[in-house]
């Protein structure tokens, strides 16, 4: 296990009608003029907007409000946000909505104390040292961003998303009420879940050996998704399933299972880009991206072992791990079975779960061509530039993330 | 799944070396004058105590110290820890040790910023409001303390010990280092873990339905300290398995997962007479406690299920998690057998187990005996007075805690 810091400072105020408590979490934490920033029309409409507000006088803080956050929160908002934040003296932002608008907030709350661009902090120019301070009342289980110092922005010149994170961006509070995702559709719910998932495996499938105890963790948070998720995409307004959902997104997210250990990350790279060029949920794309990853690094581990690959012994290792995955949480006994064929089946089961959910499998059902595959794999984000490579459970050139785009062709 | 807040803001610094930044810890979280608090020489002797007294001057902060803290903490020390806060000007109470210490630094952290006498606080007379800071260099992997609010003191008229607790005691930082562990003989060593898994099951045992995410976290943490555990007893030098045993040990107690659900702690409440008592470890005191504690359940519920008690279906649905107890965490494959025989079964693995890890199994080898049973049940904390019920999982009368002191003679 490597060595870690772990400060997750957030406090979590959880259950049904909780966002009556947004004004006095928001004095707890020293605001006295506040920026309510939320999304499309459904907040506003269900009356949560106006609860909030209620709560806020109640309180006795001001505030004014910013709606308008797309999915794949866009930088104009946020340079919009801080010019707001600036003359409205503001000085707490509270994020009522999902992931997207939690993220928009977030880089208000650090673009808004920042002299240069914003965007510096997104395209790794500068460092996350202070931002004002940010609450949120959630209303979709998926990002994990309630309990995370991450953040997410889509730049609108050439569609590149991109993310930055920081101590400083943990939300001084989160509000969680599960009735607020009673209304979400099913799609958006089973986006939701896909997205947790897929933030359980980045950590699950690491380079770092002796991590029982959050490998125990994340198979247990997975289990869980595997089982109260159909229930939840079957009745949305099934209360303990939507509980039980929104408490496993902030602990996937919050990193007490990801410590001390090296993550993947290459699946939510390459997702990115298709989010980003076709504009569609980051948990479908995930949907899309995560079983296909998973099989060509099985054909990449596969292909180096029986070349006699000097790497071979790390290679075995991440075949184990992969297999330990398929068995532990997709129930694959592995009995006379190589690992490959184990990997296989839990690949199998991996998406028959995420069809149950109704999520898409291929390139085709999120917008995509295989025509696009070039310019989606040359877009994304290398660690070394545009030349480099996807460094996570593997390394991954520009032409290893072209075959991964090929594996969702199916 | 009930409403809860949660609320950890603890800030850990986990791995090898890190007690070198105990002084960056205090200066970032205010200290300047420091109460070292300690137990016996073996931290002064392993260099432990100067390497951190080292940091301390590196940071330009000043020290005096407090050593002599015993397993089961006692409430003339924190007397003594309180007056010299006081005489000292102490600003921050910094706690090398097990759990015991951290326990007896919390007491005298709330105690110095209190009128009245601290132990108000432990009898219930007085509720803990606020508390100097305290920070932690932990060496014993097992309490939970260095990331929870809790704290257990003895008294020594009466040998009563009780707990008290509050967001005051949340340590501002812990210090995590595995190494420390690695000179733990393997008695204390077992000792922790059935302490961890016994923190995991207090949870595990709830009348709270629904909870699916937090019961997969649970099982998880005790699975992996299934498979840690023995490596860590056969070669106490493992470092991994250490480290393994050492982050479990603080999820096992944060709370979070805990979060949502009634909770157990009939076993803690049943243990604490014994190793007040006998002065046993209170992880030994546990291991004899908690398999004789669900063998006694097994057999009420069994029993007020066959007499058609009004209450049968709560009962069915506490044999129902006592059996998912015994099939998830012990691997008892249920085919064909009853809820009893599943349970039965677990119950012998259980004990199986903790026999592996050095445990005793029976209240002689803690140096009980059959003649204390009415003394060690009368001694006990009920709800309600001396005369009330013990209230967890199920509600327990003065005879029934007898009832299950017996389950302890094999």
């Amino acid at each position: 296990m490597d060595n870690f810091t772990f400060y997750s400072p957030t406090y979590f105020v959880f259950g049904r009608g909780e966002e009556k408590r947004a004004g006095e979490m928001v004095k707890r934490f020293g605001g006295t003029k506040v920026l309510i920033h939320y999304g499309g029309g459904s907040a506003v409409r269900s009356g949560l907007i106006d609860r909030v507000k209620a709560s806020l006088e109640g309180a006795g803080i001001n505030y004014c409000e910013l709606g308008g956050v797309k999915a794949n929160p866009r930088s104009s908002l946020v340079y919009t946000g801080i010019d707001l934040v600036r003359s409205e003296n503001v000085d707490f932002i509270l994020a009522v909505g999902g992931g997207s608008v939690i993220d928009s907030a977030k880089a208000i709350a650090a673009g808004a104390l920042y002299d240069g661009d914003f965007w510096d902090f997104y395209s790794g120019k500068a460092g996350i040292e202070k931002a004002l301070p940010v609450g949120t009342v959630l209303t979709i289980a998926a990002a994990g961003s309630e309990g995370s110092g991450d953040s997410v922005i889509t730049k609108e010149e050439g569609m590149y998303k991109r993310g930055a994170g920081g101590e400083a961006l943990r939300p001084k509070f989160s509000i969680l009420n599960p009735e607020l995702t009673q209304t979400l559709p099913a799609y958006q719910t089973g986006c939701g879940i896909t997205d947790i998932m897929a933030h359980l495996q980045e950590r699950y499938f690491t380079n770092t050996d002796n991590v029982t105890t959050t490998d125990r963790m994340i198979e247990g948070l997975l289990l869980a998704m595997i089982d109260v998720g159909p229930v939840a995409i079957d009745n949305p307004a099934d209360y303990e399933a939507r509980a039980n959902i929104m408490w496993a997104g902030m602990m996937a997210h919050n990193n007490s299972c990801g410590v001390g250990r090296s993550q993947d990350w290459n699946s939510h790279n390459i997702e990115h880009e298709l989010s980003a060029l076709y504009d569609c949920a980051h948990g479908a794309g995930l949907a899309v991206t995560f079983p296909a990853y998973i099989s060509y690094v099985t054909k990449m581990a596969v292909s180096a072992i029986e070349s006699g690959s000097q790497d071979e012994a790390i290679w075995e290792r991440r075949l184990k791990r992969l297999s330990m995955w398929a068995s532990r949480v997709w129930g694959v006994i592995p009995d006379g079975m190589s690992d490959e064929e184990v990997i296989t089946e839990g690949i199998r089961r991996y998406r028959c779960f995420l069809k149950r959910i109704g999520m898409p499998l291929t390139l085709g059902e999120v917008g995509g061509s295989e025509a696009d595959i070039d310019k989606l794999a040359d877009t994304g984000c290398y660690g070394d530039g545009r030349s480099g490579y996807m460094y996570g459970f593997v390394k991954l050139s520009v032409d290893d993330v072209k075959a991964v785009y090929r594996e969702m062709i199916m």
